[in-house]
C-alpha cells in the first residue's frame, strides 16, 4: 500500500498554475479592462487542451513510427481510443468559444490595442498540432506571416520549432506508410482473385471489378469523375507529392468498404477519426472566423493581419486529411460489394 | 378548477407525429436500409424545430409591425426572450449534427439514390426562416435552383409561399423602421448637443465628436475605414436598398455604445441576438457543408446541386444582418465615449 | 440509374408532422399561452428522438436474440456502432433540456392546469426503452402510479405494452447470455490454466491468482469488498434473479480486463456503451427533476405524482445495468493482470 | 496609438503554465500511466475556470456591498451580464466531463493509488465558490472532513481561507439585503393600495389580494401550501436564519410576478441567473457523481471519503438558493395578478 501524502493543490501545482493572469490593463497607468482576465484565462485553457492534444499526437506517432504496427497488441486500440479523445476535446474547444462569446466587441475594444501585435496566430502549440498531423508550411494560408518576428509572426525559435516538427515525420506520412505496407495488401489474394471483367489491367484484378461497379452507380453528369478515381487511386503510382500515395489510398479504400471485417474495424475507426479531427479543426477555424468578424467587424487584426479575411481563408484551405475524405467519392453499396474468397475470409475474422 | 382529461400521447398527437416515418428502401422491393430511418427522423425532428423557429419569429414581427413598439410593455422583453431562445434552439440544432455524423458515408448509400431528386435544400421551412429574417431571393447563392421544380427547387405553391414571405415586411425592415423612428432620436438632444470640434456638419453635433474620436482611435492602415464610416453611417441619406439605412445605423451604433443605460439594455440586446442568430445560422450551414461533404464528397447532391460546393457558397453568402455586424468596426472606448449631458442621462434611465 | 422524383416535404411527411401541434390554449375560451407550442414542440421532438433509440434496441435485441452471435460477421461491429449512436442521441436529449429551460415557471403557469392529469410520466416510449434494457415494473419508482389510469397513469393497452415489453427478452437477459454462453469460455484454458497460488477452489484457477491480486491492492478499509467478489461474482451460481449471474460477470470482467486483444475490443466497447446509456439516462433524469423543481416549485405534478420529488426517486432508483458498473470495484490494474499463456494469446488475436 | 510589443505566449505565461504537469507515474521508480496527463490537465483547466467564476462573482459582490445599488448605473446590467457569464462557463464545465469519461477505470487504476489522499473534494476554489454564494459549512455533507488535513481534508491555511470568506458577506446575504430595502417597496404604494379583499391583516393589502388569488388556483391535496406562504413569506418576520428573510422573499416573489416592468427586468434576470447557477452547479455535482461511480464503482475515495455516496449527498444538500427557487410554488398566472394603479406603472416603467 501506498504512503505518499499528496495534496491536490499541491499535485495540480495551482500556485504557478493560477498566479499566471497578469491583465496588462490592470498595470499602474493603465485603465483596467474587466475582460481582460476571462481573456487571458480563456486562451490559457485552449492551450492546456493543445497540450493535451499534442501529448495525444506523440503516442500515435510512436505507435506508427514502429517498423511494423502490431494488429494483436493493444497499440491500434489505444491509438484509435485516444484519437477519439482528440475529437471530444476538440468537440469541448468547440463549446469554449461560446464562453468568449460573451465578451462583447465594446468589452474587447477596452484592452485590445495592448496586446499589438500579439494574437491568437502566435499560438505555437496550435501550430504544432497543424504541423504534426501534416499541413506543410507552403500550404498555409498566407504563410509568409509566421517568419514575421515583429509584426505578428513567431520567434525564431519558435519558427524553427515548428519547421522541424513539419520535418519530422507526420501523422499524415506515417498512416500513408502504414496504409502502403499493411501485410494484408501482400497476400496472395491480390494475384489470385479472380476478375469477372477484365476491363484493362492484368494486375488488379479486383480493382477492375471495383471499377466496373463503381461506374455503373454514376449519373452520367458524374463520368469525369472515373478520371479521377483511376488517375488518384487505381493507377500505380509511387510518389505521394505531400500527400497520400495511390498505393495508401487504395488500401484505405478497401479498408473502408470492407470495414466490417474484425481485421479492419480498428484501422476503420482510426482513418474516420483523423477525418472528423481534420473536420472539428474546420470547425474550429470557423467559428473562430465568426467569432472575431462579431469582435472586431473590419479592423485590421491584433497581430497586423487582416483579422477576419485571413480567418476565412484558413478555413478553407488548411484541411489535411482531405484525400482520406475525398474516399466517400468513390464508394459503392455494401451489398454491391465483390464478394471476397472463402479462404480470405476467414483470414479477416478471428 | 379544471376537470379535462388529458392523455399525454393524446395531446402530443403522437400516433400522427410517430406514424410518419416510411423508409422508402423498406418499400417491397428495396433492400431496407437501417440508416434510412434516422435520416428521416433528424430531418423531421429538425423541422419540428423550425416550426418552433418561426412562431417566435411570427411574434417579433407581431410587436414590430405595431405603429409604436411601447418600451413601457412587455412587449420588448418578451421579443428579448423569445428571440434568446432562438439563439437556444439554433445552439440545438447545431448540435443535433453531432447525430447524423453517426451515419457514415456507405450507410447512407445504401438509400441515398432512392431520394432523388430531394434534398435539405427543399426545406421550405428554413427559406421561411431565411426569409422572415431578410435574405432575399437574389441574394440567395445559386438563386436559380429554387424555382426548378423538377429537378430538385420547389413546388409552384411552396416557392410563392416563400416569394410572399419574403415581399411582405421582413424583420430587417421591421428593425429598420424601428431603429429610424426611436422617439429618442427625435429628441432636444440632438439639436442643442454642443459639439467640442465642428468638424464638417452642422446638423451633427454629437457624430462630429465621435468622428474624432474614432478617427484618433484608428491606425495608420486603417485610415480608410473613415470614408465608409462617413458614406454607410454618418451621412445623411434615407434609402435602404434593401439593408438597413443610414438613420437606423445610426441609431443602432449609438445603442450600442450607450447599452448601459436602463433604457436601452433591452434594445441592445436585441440587436446584438440578431447578429448572434445570423452567426449560428452561419455555424448551421458550414456544419452541413463539412457533414455533406464527408458524406458525399465531391459527388452531385441528391437535390442535383453540385452537393458541397453549393453549400459552401451559402455560408459566405447568407448573411442577413452583416451590417450590424459590421457596427463592430465603429466602435469607441466605452471611457472615451462623449459624456452625455445631465438631464438626457436622466431621461434615459428610471 | 433511378427515376423516382422524390419531394422533401412529401418524403418527410411534413403535412403531418407540422399539423400536429394543437396547443389546448388557443382553443376558443382560452387565454392562447404563447408557450405552449414550445412545450409541445419539445415533447414531440423527445418522442422522435424515442422512436430511434427504440429502433436502434430493436436491431441490438435482434443480434442478440440470435442462437450464436458471430465474432466475424459485422453483427456486432454494427451494435457497437448503434449503441454508440444511442448515447450521442441521449446527450442531445439532455442537451435539449436547455430550450426548455427558456420556459419561465410562470410561463408554463399559463397552461399547466390544462394538461391535467396528463405528464411526461407517460410517455410510453421512454417507458418502452426502459423496459427494453431491462427496468422491471417492480424495481420502478413508485410502480403503483402506472396503472393508475385516469389519474396520470397508462391506459390499459399502454400499460399492457410496456408489460409485454418487459416480459420479452430484454437486452440485460441477452446480454447476460450471451455472455454466460461465451465460446472463449468453455476452451482449454479455463481447465489447463496453472494457478500460482491455489487458495481455496481447484476449478478456477485463474479466478485464485485474480482474487490474490485484487486482494494484495485493497486498503485495510476495503477488505470487506472480498466477500462480495467471492458471493457476487466468483461463487458458481446459476440463477441470475433479475440481473446478472455470477457466471456472466464473470465474463463481463474478463473481457473488461483483458479488452486490448482484438478479439475483446468490440464486445468491451459493447459492455461499456451499456453502461453509458445507463448513467446518461440517469442525467437525463436529474435534468428532468431539477427543471421540474424549477418550474413548480414543491406543487403537485400535472401527473398527480408528487412532482419533483418523485422524479428524485426515479434518479436514484432506475439503473439498469448497475451489476456491470459495478465491476469497476473489481478491477486490478493492467501491468499486474496475470500473463495468458502463449496459445491462448494466439487465439485472442488474428 | 500603442507602441508596445506583445508576443502571445509571453502575454499568456506559457512557460509555466505549461510547465505545471508532472505526472506522478512518470517520476523514475514508477510506471508510467499515460492517462495521469489527462486528469491533471482537466483539473487545471477545471481551476482556471474556478479563477474566473470567481472574479466574476468578486465583481458582484462589490456592486451589492454598496450602501445603495443605483438601477441607472451600468452596475445592476453589468452584473447581470457576468452572471450569465458564469452560467455559460459552468454549462461548459458540465460538457468537459465528457473528455475525463474517456479515461476509463482501468486507465485510472494505474495511477490512481498515487494520489491518495489528495482528491477533487480539496479544490479550495470551488469550495470558494460555494462559499462565496452561500453555502455554510454546517450545511455542507459531511463537513467534518473538511477540517482532517492529512486525511483528505485542507490544509489550516486553506480552511481558514474557506471560513473566513464564509464568514464575509455572501452573495446570498448581499442579495438578502438589497431585496429588503428595494426602494420600491417602501414607496406609499404599499400603505395605499385598496385591497379588495380584507383577509386578515391590515397592514398587506396587496398581499391579501394576492394571497386570495393564489389559494383560488391550488386543487384540495395543495391547501397545506397556504401554510407555508404565510409561515415562509407573507408573515412580517425579521430575522434570516442563514437564508432569505421573509421581506427579502416577498420583495423577490412581487419582482417575479411583476418582471416585464422595464424597471424589474434586469433585477428578474439576476435572480433567475443565480438559481440557474444553483442548477447548473447541482448538474455538475451529479455528473461527477455518476462519473466517480463509473470509475471507482464501491471501492474508497482517494480523499478518504466514501467515494461515490459522499458525492451523491453534495448533490442533495449543496442548494444555496433553494427559497428562491422555491417561490415559483406561489406564482399566480399572468392574466390574473392584481393590476397595479396607473401611477405606480408610469413609476415602474421609462
Amino acid at each position: 500500500m501506498v504512503s505518499n501524502n499528496q495534496y491536490y493543490p499541491t499535485y495540480l501545482q495551482l500556485e504557478k498554475i493560477l498566479d499566471s493572469q497578469k491583465p496588462l490593463s490592470f498595470e499602474p497607468g493603465n485603465e483596467p479592462a474587466h475582460d481582460e482576465m476571462l481573456f487571458i484565462i480563456i486562451h490559457q485553457a485552449y492551450e492546456l487542451w493543445f497540450k493535451q492534444i499534442l501529448f495525444e499526437l506523440a503516442y500515435v506517432k510512436t505507435i506508427f513510427e514502429k517498423s511494423k504496427v502490431d494488429d494483436n497488441s493493444e497499440d491500434l486500440n489505444l491509438c484509435r481510443h485516444r484519437l477519439k479523445r482528440v475529437v471530444r476535446i476538440l468537440e469541448l474547444l468547440n463549446n469554449q468559444v461560446s464562453v468568449l462569446d460573451t465578451m462583447t466587441p465594446m468589452d474587447f475594444l477596452e484592452f485590445r490595442n495592448l496586446l499589438t501585435p500579439a494574437s491568437g496566430f502566435q499560438s505555437k502549440q496550435f501550430r504544432l498540432i497543424e504541423a504534426t498531423l501534416g499541413l506543410e508550411m507552403q500550404k498555409r494560408h498566407h504563410h509568409d506571416y509566421y517568419k514575421r518576428t515583429n509584426e505578428g509572426g513567431f520567434t525564431k525559435d519558435d519558427f524553427s520549432d515548428i519547421e522541424s516538427t513539419e520535418k519530422s515525420a507526420t501523422i499524415l506520412q506515417l498512416i500513408n506508410k502504414w496504409l502502403e505496407r499493411m501485410p494484408f495488401f501482400n497476400t496472395e489474394f491480390w494475384k489470385s482473385y479472380k476478375s469477372v471483367s477484365d476491363l484493362n489491367d492484368q494486375d488488379h484484378p479486383f480493382w477492375n471489378d471495383y471499377y466496373a461497379l463503381y461506374k455503373e452507380s454514376l449519373s452520367e453528369r458524374e463520368m469525369p469523375k472515373l478520371d479521377d478515381l483511376k488517375e488518384r487511386i487505381l493507377k500505380e503510382k509511387n510518389e505521394s507529392e505531400n500527400g497520400f500515395s495511390n498505393t495508401a489510398l487504395r488500401s484505405a479504400l478497401f479498408i473502408i468498404l470492407y470495414r466490417d471485417f474484425p481485421v479492419f474495424q480498428t484501422s476503420f475507426q482510426i482513418l474516420d477519426t483523423l477525418i472528423e479531427i481534420d473536420h472539428l479543426l474546420a470547425g474550429w477555424r470557423h467559428k473562430h472566423y465568426v467569432m472575431v468578424r462579431r469582435m472586431i467587424g473590419m479592423r485590421v487584426g491584433t497581430g497586423n493581419t487582416s483579422g477576419a479575411g485571413y480567418l476565412e481563408g484558413a478555413v478553407q484551405q488548411h484541411y489535411i486529411f482531405k484525400d482520406l475524405a475525398g474516399l466517400s467519392t468513390y464508394l459503392i453499396e455494401r451489398r454491391k460489394l465483390p464478394r471476397l474468397p472463402e479462404e480470405l475470409i476467414k483470414e479477416l475474422g478471428f
